[in-house]
């Protein structure tokens, strides 16, 4: 069921990609006031169709259930009422966030005469491959028609009849808002071939987002023709410098380790400058062991930590230094400042998201300078490397690449910008 | 000759790697004022060794006059006292331009109370692949310099010795700045497969920058497991607009096509709105057959140019819409109006740099959101698509990909921004 012959899909995705390459023109000279309009009546859909997306999400989940599928695998294909409030909710952020696509800056006279600046617009057509999670259908689909692009998606094939069910949604919307429904497609196979053509069509889509697994990811990357935006580890830390306030230190790491295990932004690291080590880490082993956090030390920081009651802690390993682990262990390290932590970060991080907790003004700025990561934060949990707690409003992922965007990205990340010239009968000589 | 066993290749240009990932760190949070000196140390070195740079050079000459090279391409080689003197006056200017790197903008508390902003930081390392100019050898040094990156370079084997002689003077002025030599390495070999080892290294190398013919960009493109900055064909239109002023529009045409045949931003292809067609096209047919410019015509142009004294014109075949000529030849359209050139554009252009000339204020706001290139222009010659021209001080090339840089790439375009996150101990709930 929802397979086909090689040919066919290789047919049905060219088909799929020149739809998207036109309706993305029509998308791209929108007037804001319609794609706001889009978002509108997207919202009011999901809201008001409940009960058929549920349904839908039923039939996939039943399947999922018949196949053996569990616990939170079977969790995150759940649409449930909440889930569609929350997809709404976020349509309707987005409308009433301002329009960046054709915003116009930067206009400076040059010595020739002509006024030359830069108008930001839409890239044009991207293309994103996910796994089950069906909301991801909602928000990839609302970030394209904030941010002017069409786009193609790709989504887990046990949740295909949900995500079926959310593109009628938004081809509705977009129709009521006078924008062509190929705007936004979903791949209606689920062939794993489908994504190998997809991947070749740099002629149809200008950059795809893979966002997954580490094994999608991955690839993603090596096949695909197309530039991709990606994000591999979080192996994100935390450094306790000199002189730190340790109550703070120990709120910030408690945090950025044990409010959530799995997101790519907990941290994964401890680092400690040696002076606050007999100090700290006792109190941070205690923290950790009322919730049950594993610690892999090295020798120094195992000193500190060997009696503290009821932790859990063993000898790091050198592959430890470079463990994401999305789960209740920490690798901590005493080192002997600064330097050494900044050296530490940039060869066995993974340039995610990286934090000092000082007092010390010359070492902050050191830090958030030198540490070659997507996310520097002072004082401040990891954890809130996110698009919506740095205000972007929605993300479509986060880039630990250096080139276009790195970080969380939001609207803008999807857009370019292109030079605006305007003259009077300017010429060269 | 400068020729290695191959395994000798793979060790040499993986060492080249390592030094130059490790110059980057200390180039990426060496201050503003060492950059600034070893700018200055550079161009006063260019201007005080004269002589034994142009006796390097001439040694390239020899050899490539010995090898029967001549005419422009023995001329692109040679590296007289005007060009060092340039050269120079390009460091010099890049050294008065204010720093950008480590440059913090946009910071916004956020409703939790963290105030995230970005900080501008360099790329890390580039590697630059060119034909050959050997004062690119220059620009790109001075360009690593003023952005805080380290480089790789490889030249053109025929201008080997001219480039090492100018690395030479680029490193005493690193080492003068208390700066690593190593943030600027020339390959020392002009065996093929040192690029080919080059395009795999993308642990040591962040993006790769191809200036020189399309074979080579073509190459380096297909082959690089490193992001590419490039650019294709310059297809370059002008339009002329329903009501435009005719003698602007002779104007402009006229210095897009004739000012310089051979740069990527001059004009290959004329539009002309019907309405003006009878009025304009027998001037411009007058303008290019004094110039000796030939003209590939569509039937509706050909009847308005036939009856033009001592014109060169001949039917365009479809291959004309869609070719740089780079030559004293240009393709002529006759289009219903507006929306026919949009599309015409859009359709068989390169999305370079493509200008308006109009009088009409709707009409010209839409060319510039709809057209779908690098640089948009109003009323001004094609020919202005250049970072000096834009005022970016000087250029590493012109894009005309979307992503990360979009048309002429200055300094800006050789950085990238890091989140920065400034907190008080705040976590997340």
């Amino acid at each position: 069921m929802f397979t086909m012959a090689s040919e066919d899909i290789t047919a049905l995705m060219h088909r799929l990609g020149s739809q998207a390459r036109a309706a993305s023109a029509q998308l791209a000279k929108a007037s804001a006031a319609q794609r706001r309009h889009a978002l509108l009546a997207l919202a009011q859909r999901l809201r008001e169709h409940h009960a058929p997306l549920q349904q839908a999400n039923q039939h996939d989940l039943d399947a999922a259930q018949a196949a053996g599928v569990q616990g939170p695998l079977l969790d995150r294909l759940r649409l449930d009422d909440k889930a569609l409030q929350t997809c709404a909710l976020g349509c309707e952020q987005l409308a009433a966030m301002s329009d960046v696509v054709g915003e116009m800056f930067g206009f400076c006279e040059q010595p020739s005469g002509i006024r030359v600046g830069q108008m930001r617009v839409p890239l044009g057509v991207f293309a994103m491959i996910y796994e089950s999670r069906p909301n991801v259908t909602i928000e990839a689909a609302s970030l394209a028609i904030k941010s002017g692009n069409a786009c193609i998606l790709r989504g887990g094939s046990e949740a295909l009849h949900t995500n079926q069910a959310l593109a009628e949604c938004v081809a509705h919307a977009l129709v009521a808002a006078a924008l062509p429904a190929e705007a936004v497609q979903l791949v209606p196979v689920t062939d794993r071939a489908a994504v190998g053509v997809l991947l070749h069509m740099d002629q149809a889509i200008d950059v795809v987002v893979p966002r997954g697994g580490k094994g999608l990811i991955e690839r993603v990357s090596a096949e695909s023709r197309i530039p991709v935006l990606k994000h591999l580890d979080g192996n994100c830390h935390v450094y306790v410098d000199d002189g730190a306030d340790l109550a703070m230190a120990l709120r910030v790491t408690d945090n950025a380790k044990t409010q959530k295990y799995s997101p790519c932004n907990a941290a994964e690291s401890l680092l400690v400058a040696q002076a606050e080590a007999a100090a700290f880490l006792p109190a941070l082993g205690a923290a950790m062991a009322a919730k049950g956090v594993e610690l892999r030390a090295c020798p120094e920081a195992m000193a500190c930590l060997q009696s503290v009651a009821n932790l859990q802690v063993k000898p790091a390993s050198e592959a430890d230094w470079a463990t994401e682990y999305l789960a209740p262990v920490m690798s901590v390290k005493v080192v002997a400042g600064l330097d050494e932590a900044i050296a530490h970060i940039n060869t066995h991080g993974s340039h995610h998201t990286d934090a000092i907790v000082t007092r010390d003004h010359a070492r902050a700025q050191r830090f958030l300078r030198e540490v070659d990561s997507a996310s520097v934060m002072l004082n401040a949990s990891t954890r809130f490397a996110d698009g919506f707690e740095y205000g972007l409003g929605a993300e479509i992922g986060i880039s630990t690449d250096k080139l276009h965007a790195r970080g969380p990205v939001g609207i803008t990340g999807l857009t370019s910008v292109k030079y605006v010239v305007l003259g009077n009968g300017h010429v060269r000589t």
